[in-house]
């Protein structure tokens, strides 16, 4: 079965799921098929200093990242569910405004990734991603992150 | 001028100046001269399988080492703003309850550390981090992360 890939389902899916997903107000900005951005504003981001706090950063790196694996998996017809195993995370300049995380793989890794899904049952992959900084500037955050998805185990397709 | 160690402040200043903080409903459970502890309920941390929210854990993690090292600072009278520059995380297990966040320096780095930030206004220093895991298990997550601290440019003394 092919599910549509629905960007709103998946904002509701974390919007309602996870309660500090709400607490930062995020949103799904686009999705081109190989690229998920999330947004997110200032004002429940900010830190102490008035510039966004790092833990929102790593947490819609890792959401982006995340739910661009879900997209990817919902469009190959393949019901799994997907964690997160270890992230490199880089804070690279403050941000004092609008936080935009934008997700992607590096090569073309997704055929293999569902391939080994359905064979057997697990599978991991390697997700890069981004917060743009100031308009001119490099990025504000970067980072590479491992993900596994698992097949629920009840699951006969 | 050595100022006391408030970690009543220190909660205040991480629970009224990062909203993302109060929405976690984090607190500070233990400060012993070398480990800072903090803690968090799991409801507002959750996510959508009912286990805790990687983002809490890596917000909880950062929170945790940057506290202690505000905390460090104040024992030595220094003042600096710190800001985390990279973080390794591992997410090791699920967790389905209260998170318990404890930071600490490897070796003995606190002494160098203040030397270099009055020497030069800028140290850099990595504090490791853990989230406990059910009892009797493995942590659930761990940090290794560097903070930079920076003095006050305007700062005399």
């Amino acid at each position: 079965m092919i599910e549509a890939v629905d960007i709103h389902a998946l904002e509701r899916q974390m919007r309602e799921g996870i309660p500090l997903a709400r607490a930062m107000d995020l949103r799904v900005l686009e999705y081109d098929g190989n690229r998920l951005a999330l947004v997110a504003p200032l004002a429940p981001n900010v830190n102490d200093k008035g510039c966004v706090f790092g833990g929102s950063m790593s947490s819609l790196l890792t959401l982006a990242g995340w739910g661009l694996i879900n997209l990817k998996l919902a469009e190959a017809g393949i019901a799994a569910d997907v964690f997160v195993q270890d992230a490199h995370l880089e804070y690279l300049a403050p941000l004092w405004g609008e936080l935009v995380a934008e997700a992607y793989a590096d090569g073309a890794p997704w055929a293999a990734f569902g391939a080994a899904l359905r064979a057997k049952g697990k599978a991991r992959i390697a997700i890069q991603a981004e917060i743009a900084g100031p308009e001119g500037a490099g990025a504000a955050a970067r980072q590479t992150a491992r993900f596994v998805a698992k097949r629920p185990a009840t699951q006969a397709v």
